[in-house]
């Protein structure tokens, strides 16, 4: 195995060339195989093999610098840097991280996980080299679906200044997550079938003879522009900006890859190094089926199709239930995605609908605008996006939506921790950046029912409303309790007295067992389903601080801002008072890992909630 | 006067053509003479004049729509539809806005304050009316400044794929609030200065002769590529991302607009209509002096002077001074701004070490990721910027600084109430979103000369660290205390019982006048000065809580998420427990108007501290 000779940074440039499809061939059959088992990013990461490869070869680490855009693309570039042994407990607890970390490698130069972080952040180190006067390589790698992300753009206009080298990797493969959108795609598409960079001269030389010459072209000026357009000479568009483009070139050809690298590092200026690949390249599943394969659970790899079947339906397939039936009922309802068609559940939708769904690309800023924008014109937008992505339309939410009091409806998926992904995706600040937004209205279903009664809900309220839910198995269920959603109102499920549990969303599930532990040891306990954070239900709280020594709020949010904070406050100003007791997450990011080990770390799991309640409730008395 | 014909919208086509140049002038005499009174913005109106004419010459309004990005240049937009009295309380308590307003005319489409929204907004009432099925115009008016955001580059990916009308006019001053940087601008530049839309045809000729021709361009691949690139063909930039270019057209040549705009409305598709305009234009001392023009105090018309001198440093200056010391102390103080120069104070600090200063453009994600990248690289950057357009940026302080927990200082200017600007600029939610992301520092100074120190402390902490200051005079009071700054402790100005007062930042002044009348009614009342948000103080208040029988927190910040009840979920685990009072801003946005009547309006002026305090106390007994 080549494979094998490979333990440190820099050992693969021990490889001879002729044996460089060999080892590509070894990288791919390990990823499968232990992705398979693991789970993981797949797609990406075979269609990034000898882009890596020829980054390593071309490079010497950890002295020059790689930043992966969003970082899922980054298992190949693990291997090569010593972290073959990580694949074992790949994205689980404790184990190696699915994304580059910093503190996991001095390989891995920046941790990324969302979209298009990479150019600001190699900037970044490029006038930091600069200043310091050393003279190391920084090379930004990012994807053709995150250069929708208008922050790239900043990032290129601001490289565009450069008169060092920074070299900024394009790593081509025409896709998003699924099909890649807008009108910079279609540009790099146009590159992409018209002329290979080997190809240029006949490209340039065909386009030129077919403009109209001299005096006929003062008559036909827009005829020339189109075809002077039809030149398409490639990377102009970036040219125009003033950044030196190279390509396209194969990017599954390490020789050719290299050799362009090696003429991008003279370059005394930014330098955009355009690279064609294929998402899933090797594994016949992956290429057919990308979408799937981005990020995959464990698989069988003969067939491709998952190890285990999902037998109960999750948040995002409840969601996308009633979105086809909201379609169905009220020609007004829209639904907007930033590139997660499948992911955030809106295929059937777009199937249904075509006109009235908008994929914007990974541009949540744009998708909030123009959620706002829609809602002005008088239609009923949802958009729904992830918990952790949202937080990039934090300012559009402020400024474009809850200042007009514009109905826009936020379906908020993978709120709370969502496990393998780890930090960069964990949900887990929405309940308190969204709260202290004026004329925000922020809800949160106990079961998959209550999801789709607050959605139904939601698009009839008139003002911007949130609802967020977890990743995961919808929970099936409390199916008994079902009254009407009414603003601001929460729902008794279980009416005692002494102890009260106050649950948001996920955590009525957990409130519940809880609860029922409580009961087991002689406690007398109720349990109500908060369903609003903002507003929440103070009257509620008002009628059960009358017969409650002790308030407990449940939350999967973080503690600051969050509701159990809210609640608190408003508790402060009844007489008698009872003691309160938040259950909420802790003031630190939380690493990947399987969901259960993670709530027992935090301290939200059944037990530990069950513990605190009654260390809490003990000097009370009975 | 023609300006007295027109009271209403569509009034302005009953002038004819011939008296547009003396419209244009009249209007400019009004704005000149009330800007130079009430204060304003100036440039960007006295540049959109002729531009605001031809856009309602040619649409029909409220019927079409107009969206003003940023919208500081609506003023010509507001006196053409009916609101010439308006001026008279421009951006004063319960006066005209400075910005389009939904609720002041419904000639306002949308309500705009931040940069780059208008292309998301404009789209997605295209797509409203599409779906609709009516034919009005939607128009998008975005100035080159605001085209470095990347959301306004999200929203013309997007733009790409439509197949009927919207109008997008590109106010190319060549400015953003001072200088404006970047590929974009100078790819606009060049096209400024190359071929004007009528000499096209010329420049199209000449620039194809200069082109080797036949056989020798298959030899001279590259020279050929930088001499199709010398067409300057305008507008190819935009033309290659599917997006049709009208232009450029003499923005102050209404006639030509009027032509080009018919042309535009033809399209059907998106279409960029390139209008060259010249800030400040027909006022001598605005022309000259474009960012002190921006936005302006009232100043006199004689000589461009303003009216009163500022007779005492505000905090920015404050700012400014520490930047220079800093920066010559340490060789590894890098400052950025996102188009502040001037209004974040880095002028001087650009002038010393321009090698160390970045004006990234109005490009606050880019900035904040730029600054963990210049973090990575071994630098101590500082990102100065405005409280409310750092919340552009709040994804990127969660995901790039803060999670790798690198040394980013953020000097957050306009922290609190901001005034005349109203409720897009208002900086009330920073301590919120701040305080609930791991691994960041949080601190507010009391005066100047704890700002300077503060800064000094946050530059070597070496994690993430904001310091939030409001606008205006910098207080020079309370200078006898100053004792060093240590992480998380606070500073006990007065130390008595019964009532302590736990300020945050501009708060501690306000409760220094409240301590007072307090002391001359007989309470006997302690004041701290909080310092830190995050980490605070929890030695200070376990101790005063043992002598103090109402703890009031005081912070110029949304209560939801913000110090006060951080602070309360603290003192919920003492015993005794004292009462808490929390003075915060409600859950609203707050209009535009002068501070001192915004305060009142609000409840955290002095009087209104003073008489809540008593209040609250007043149950306790003495």
């Amino acid at each position: 195995m080549l494979l094998d000779k490979i333990e440190k940074a820099n050992d693969i440039k021990k490889i001879a060339p002729a044996d460089y499809p060999r080892l590509a061939s070894e990288i791919r059959d390990f990823l499968i195989k232990k992705i398979s088992v693991t789970g993981g990013h797949l797609g990406s990461n075979l269609g990034a093999v000898e882009l890596t490869m020829a980054l390593h070869l071309s490079l010497d680490l950890p002295k020059d610098k790689i930043i992966w855009d969003v970082g899922h693309q980054s298992y190949t570039h693990k291997l090569l840097t010593g972290r073959k042994e990580g694949f074992e407990n790949l994205r689980k607890y404790g184990g190696m991280s699915g994304f580059p970390k910093r503190k996991e490698s001095d390989c891995d130069a920046f941790d990324t996980g969302h979209s298009s972080t990479s150019i600001s952040a190699g900037l970044g180190m490029v006038k930091a080299r600069d200043l310091r006067g050393t003279d190391e390589h920084v090379v930004s790698v990012i994807g053709d679906g995150s250069m929708t992300g208008g922050m790239a753009y900043e990032a290129l206009n601001n490289a565009a200044r450069l008169t060092t080298n920074f070299i900024i990797v394009l790593n081509d493969n025409n896709m998003s997550i699924s099909e890649n959108v807008g009108g910079m795609s279609n540009y790099l598409n146009e590159i992409r079938t018209a002329t290979g960079y080997l190809d240029l001269k006949a490209g340039v030389h065909h386009a030129l003879r077919s403009i109209p010459r001299g005096d006929s072209i003062a008559r036909k000026i827009k005829k020339a522009k189109s075809s002077v357009k039809n030149l398409v000479v490639p990377g102009m568009y970036f040219e125009d900006m003033g950044i030196t483009y190279l390509g396209p070139v194969d990017g599954h050809d390490v020789a050719a890859m290299v050799k362009v690298f090696g003429e991008a590092m003279r370059c005394k200026n930014a330098v955009v190094v355009h690279v064609l690949t294929h998402k899933g390249k090797g594994f016949l599943p992956a290429e057919r089926h990308p979408a799937r394969f981005h990020g995959t659970s464990p698989f069988d790899i003969e067939t491709g199709l998952p190890s285990t079947q999902k037998t109960k339906a999750d948040y995002t397939d409840i969601f996308s239930t009633v979105m086809t039936k909201l379609g169905a009922r009220d020609e007004k309802i829209v639904a907007i995605t930033a590139a997660m068609l499948e992911g955030a559940g809106l295929k059937r939708f777009r199937n249904l609908y075509p006109n009235r769904f908008f994929d914007v690309g990974i541009a949540e800023q744009h998708a909030v605008t123009f959620a706002a924008g829609l809602a002005a014109g008088g239609m009923k937008p949802i958009f729904a996006v992830y918990s952790s992505f949202l937080q990039r339309a934090y300012d559009q939410i402020v400024h474009d939506v809850c200042l007009q009091n514009l109905p826009v409806v936020f379906a908020i998926d993978r709120a709370g921790l969502v496990g393998a992904d780890g930090e960069t995706h964990q949900g887990i600040f929405d309940l308190s950046y969204l709260s202290s937004i004026p004329n925000m209205t922020l809800m949160a279903p106990k079961n998959k029912w209550e999801l789709s009664d607050m959605l139904k809900f939601a698009v009839d309220l008139g003002t911007p409303v949130a609802v967020r839910y977890p990743r995961g198995t919808a929970y099936d269920g409390l199916k008994e309790f079902r009254a009407p959603i009414r603003l601001g109102k929460s729902e008794i499920l279980y009416e005692e007295e002494d102890i009260a549990l106050i649950a948001v969303g996920s955590m009525v599930r957990t409130a519940e067992g809880v609860r029922h532990r409580l009961k087991e040891l002689g406690y007398s306990c109720s349990l109500v389903n908060a369903r609003f954070v903002k507003p929440f239900d103070t009257d509620m709280i008002r009628e059960i601080a009358k017969d409650h020594r002790l308030l407990v709020t449940l939350e999967e949010n973080v503690e600051s801002g969050g509701f159990g904070e809210h609640v608190r406050t408003f508790v402060d100003t009844l007489d008698p008072r009872p003691e309160l007791l938040t259950i909420a997450l802790p003031d630190v990011y939380v690493e990947h890992g399987n969901l259960n080990l993670l709530y027992q770390e935090v301290g939200i799991d059944e037990e530990s909630v069950f513990k605190r309640i009654v260390t809490a409730y003990a000097p009370l008395g009975r």
